[in-house]
């Protein structure tokens, strides 16, 4: 029993991930793995993913569970080819090969359970209104790309007997707290967050975009119920679409100002982005996660419900 | 221009593609490429793609056609899991940063078209009972899982504009020529051509298995049409499901009966195998196929089709 591993543990999910664990099962031994960690969070090991021989290490150390989270952002992996493939491919294929090794020197006793956030960008339009389960993924970007192809690997590892596990492909995040980051989606936070702190911002889309919502709350919500649950009821797909809440950008700002009033909402100033749009025009809207809610994935009911769990969750403490 | 080479040109395809476009476009240099030639075939280049430098080797030659057909077959990489995807996904990956290298070298004019043959083993059931072109990838082998992982990084490496291509899903390709191979669904042609022959031949499976097929000939068709169509029609959504017959294993006997006679057809001897018939469980029985269709591929009507072709192809020179 040498407990869990996150790895990304330095992130925003993978700390709150963190608290989540350590507040619910304080007994389990927690090890954060990240290329850096906030100053005042929860520390953990530094090191990067993508250098060879970091993830074969982490392997031998036989952790009960793998949360893997690190990963590149959408905007950085567009910008930077080779280092969204080296960051968001090749350390999952080291992981799996080095969870592989320890299976066997086991003798089939171990058997780890590998859970890796995937995202709604393996998928690429145009779609249907509202994507079924067994919608085909076609990623229009890199990262939509190596999310694929990790939770193909996932799946044909697990199929083996070698790891346990499965793939969530997460809604984007919304609100995150904190600065925006290099994602293609990082606006969708921004618009609300900062307008919240009485600071402008920009919206690089129009307010016709529709999208799929969940908050962090919810995010580390799923990643530790996908901890609990039997994957035989997975039936061998391992990847799952997870529930979340449909809406514009003007339900957004339509939310923002009924929660917090036309002062805040009206900080959002239009400040159209094409490379952004561009990116964003093939992201899907609204999708079933029929087997996800089955499985007892839950997420919120409506986005006034995120923007209040951002203001219970990051501002009440301020 | 350096003309065109075919990876895994020493197998029944890539034989026959040569021998076609040797046919069709003599003026274009061709280069077979395979681990290993028919003695009586056309030659060309052998050597392993999994050794390091191969690939890398071969991209610098900067051919502006390439059908890659080498493989590990579904069975020997279901046995030897390490070797199978150390031969049907890592070459890929060496091979495309190969030409990545090329095309930025070139200044950004080389980009040579890649045809890849996929398998509809990229998907896994439970099906519905015709799969339609959006259906999602889950592939239940190691076999489906390598080929949707070349498909996904053949689609961002197109996508970036580094290379030109797209990934045809065959049908299961029957009649096959020769003897029994290394893939579990190497049956559907030996139930044909060994009667043909006179011989005796085993089938593993309940005769209420349906699955989908296209003949050698339709195979080396669908790869010569993909390196004559413009790539823009596809969208970005780069893999096709190509059009085949469904029948099931009754229906193939039925058809070797009217072909060849009650006496050929009761050559077919039920010998039930666990193992192939839980793997062909979750294989595919029919699709839609109408992007590949309406972009103009075609394959058979009719299994009797299918069994006059090998008749045709194979048997009127012997």
């Amino acid at each position: 029993m040498t407990g869990s591993l996150i790895l990304g543990g330095g992130g925003m999910i993978g700390q709150k991930l963190a608290a989540h664990l350590q507040a619910t099962d304080p007994d389990t031994p927690l090890t954060l793995h990240d290329i850096a960690f906030p100053p005042k969070g929860m520390p953990g090991v530094t090191g990067d993913v993508s250098q060879p021989g970091i993830m074969q290490a982490l392997a031998k150390k036989r952790f009960d569970t793998i949360y893997h989270l690190a990963s590149v952002v959408s905007g950085e992996a567009e910008a930077d080819f080779t280092k969204g493939w080296q960051t968001n491919l090749h350390p999952m294929l080291a992981l799996l090969e080095g969870l592989r090794l320890e299976h066997t020197a086991s003798g089939g006793t171990y058997r780890p359970k590998v859970i890796f956030t995937s995202s709604i960008a393996v998928f690429g339009g145009p779609f249907p209104e509202v994507i079924p389960d067994d919608y085909a993924t076609s990623p229009q970007s890199s990262y939509g790309a190596q999310k694929v192809a990790c939770e193909i690997l996932l799946q044909d590892y697990a199929r083996k007997g070698f790891i346990d596990g499965l793939s969530l492909r997460l809604p984007t995040i919304c609100v995150r707290p904190g600065k925006p980051n290099l994602a293609a989606s990082s606006f969708f936070s921004g618009i609300i967050r900062e307008p919240l702190n009485g600071q402008e911002a920009a919206l690089p889309v129009p307010d016709t975009v529709r999208h799929w919502f969940a908050s962090p709350r919810a995010a580390v919500g799923f990643l530790a119920h996908a901890a609990r649950i039997d994957t035989s009821q997975l039936n061998g797909h391992r990847a799952l679409n997870l529930p979340g809440v449909t809406c514009t950008v003007a339900e957004q700002i339509e939310a923002l100002r009924q929660v917090a009033g036309a002062k805040v909402a009206d900080l959002i100033v239009p400040k159209p982005d094409p490379d952004v749009a561009a990116l964003i025009a093939r992201w899907p809207e609204a999708f079933t996660a029929t087997r996800a809610k089955t499985l007892g994935f839950r997420a919120e009911d409506s986005f006034a419900d995120i923007i209040q769990t951002y203001i219970a969750d990051e501002m009440s403490s301020e």
